[in-house]
């Protein structure tokens, strides 16, 4: 038996970050968790630090790591998240921020030689080009985390990435899948959130309502597996169980299929592609019956074609389609625009976006804010 | 560029021999025929050997042989099957004669050290334990031809044997999945022919009818993969897109689609698991729209349940119940017995199976030949 690996997870009061520590208290052997950031729950945060007896720990939010430092719990660092990120003894980082915040983290982690499992899609949408390259030099391995992506990667064990014709993404289909163009306008962030497979957080919930999760996972596979836009497709599956598929010059076509669980691919990730009985649930194939696969609607679901869109113009395009529509989805869950306000918004903010060849961590933050701020004026006009 | 392989086809006139040449024709690089060896259509086979120059030949029937011989064709050389199956030049032995005939020269063929493309399911049924024993002495790999071992194959590729937790073959349920048990009673051997999805031999299309094909085929899969019986399960799937599944330990299932055509398959063993371009068809994802999968009706279906029995009794057990079947198969495609007639003689033929530890290949040809005996005698009585 090998030493158990040092993990750090780093948001682990989300919905990520607590089924983690699941796979890690069903691998005592294989997993130990040595660093621990969270963003503003202090209670639950409290109790992992309790439970899991972290070397150091993190918290986002200023008014919440002020109070984690007045506790004084023995043997406990309290750190910034660069420092957890970056800790001495980590040996996988798993990066479950969401959102634009994930970044910095990751790139620490990377600078620090960490293996990085990556849950945090828009770490690699904002800045896909630079986290892949500093990740190669640095000789990092990126793990995905994202149940499609860790589809592909799977089905892509043992195979030359050469010989990929198409990588093809499944998508539920949101809870929206069969409403009309005319009721989608009317829709509210309420019924937004009744997911009708998955269960996550609210941001990418509305990201699967509006498929932009798609997009976004979409670009991320372009920067996880070096294969081109055109070669990336997604298709509507609504059972949720196929994963994604990878489609070979020679014909064939690998699926990965399993219950709708993030524990799999958590798992998977924090083993670094090694398999062992664990927390995750196992898919009884006798109940499967029927899988449909249909294509996806572009016009009911502009969001799709936006990200493409983005990755066309390259640069910082992608980092300002994602902080647009951060800022688009807030507003929608806060009633303040309805359904088609997100893809609106962000098509505005990609009309404005700069040239910027090969982005650097800068240009990346400054095109962040920017587009926030493009967005914001834009639902305030 | 490498050298292209050195082929021989053991049954070029067949069904899978015909496509495999197809598949060497489309891939004149990476892929030269060697040797051909057929049994009795000696019109095909001449236009076969004008074609495609090989070294050596041979046929089976004694009588074409003869007359191919007189032909004198300049440059070849006339052998038996053994001497094909192990020709000098050949690196490569696709064996694709179809029942117990196809045993004696993919013995031959291993014995002189080729590597093996085995298209026959009987050999692996009959001899498994021999025959895989064998190669692994001269440590000749076995590269599955049928689709469904092929998919396994593929999804293992990259994996651990010892982290799959189960296998699952598909099956089509061939032309009588919704025939009730007393229509079944009564169906034509010419009815059994019209299989729906799969163009294959005569004797496999009415195993494919009684379900005997899976019966075989998971016998095969445990002698190539190394896994327990009892991890190896059968599922139909009318659609005969996904070949096959296989599930690890930690609830990943990995499933490999295509076209329902053989030249996939064919290819990927020939290339001994390279992938490229070549003259497979490709499968179109969003012309997929539904697969569905069903539990098998072993009261409908009798025969996956004799080949299980035929495992766990051992010894020559599945080479009597194979024999018994193809005698079983013959009497029904010649009208004198129905269709529960096949179940009803191998089951017969099981239990008058003597004990056999480790047969050797005399052991398994005078077990064959007395299941033979046995089940003519069935018909006959």
């Amino acid at each position: 038996m090998n030493e158990p690996q040092n993990i750090v997870i780093l948001g682990s009061t989300g919905s990520i970050g607590r089924q983690a520590l699941e796979v890690v208290r069903a691998l005592p052997d294989r997993l130990r968790i040595v660093g621990l950031a969270a963003g503003s729950n202090l209670e639950l945060f409290r109790q992992q630090i309790q439970q899991w007896q972290p070397e150091i720990v993190a918290m986002s939010d200023a008014e919440a790591a002020r109070k984690l430092i007045e506790y004084s719990i023995p043997n406990l660092q309290v750190g910034s998240l660069e420092d957890v990120a970056s800790w001495s003894s980590a040996d996988i980082v798993l990066g479950a921020i969401g959102g634009a915040a994930g970044l910095k983290p990751t790139i620490a982690a990377i600078e620090a030689g960490k293996t990085i499992a990556i849950a945090n899609k828009e770490t690699l949408v904002a800045a896909g080009e630079l986290v892949t390259r500093m990740a190669r030099e640095k000789g990092v391995p990126l793990w995905p985390v994202d149940s499609e992506h860790s589809a592909l990667a799977q089905c892509l064990v043992g195979e030359k990435i050469e010989n990929v014709s198409r990588l093809t993404i499944t998508a539920s289909g949101g809870p929206f899948v069969d409403t009309p163009r005319e009721g989608l306008q009317h829709v509210s962030s309420l019924q937004a959130l009744k997911h009708p497979t998955w269960s996550m957080g609210r941001k990418i919930t509305i990201d699967s309502a509006t498929l932009m999760n798609k997009g976004l996972e979409a670009i991320e596979a372009h920067w996880l597996f070096g294969v081109s836009m055109d070669k990336i497709d997604v298709v509507v599956h609504r059972q949720s169980i196929v994963h994604s598929l990878v489609s070979f010059v020679d014909g064939s076509v690998k699926a990965q299929m399993g219950v709708p669980d993030m524990m799999l691919p958590i798992q998977w990730a924090l083993l670094r592609g090694e398999r062992t009985c664990g927390a995750p649930p196992h898919l009884d194939l006798a109940t499967l019956s029927k899988l449909t696969f249909e294509a996806v609607d572009h016009e009911r679901f502009p969001c799709l074609g936006l990200a493409r869109q983005a990755m066309k113009l390259g640069g910082v395009a992608p980092c300002m389609m994602n902080a647009a529509n951060e800022v688009a989805v807030q507003s929608f869950l806060d009633s303040r625009t309805n359904f088609y306000g997100i893809s609106d918004c962000i098509a505005h903010v990609l009309e404005r976006c700069p040239r910027v060849e090969r982005p650097t961590l800068d240009d990346i933050y400054q095109a962040d804010e920017e587009a926030r701020r493009l967005a914001h004026e834009y639902f305030s006009a």
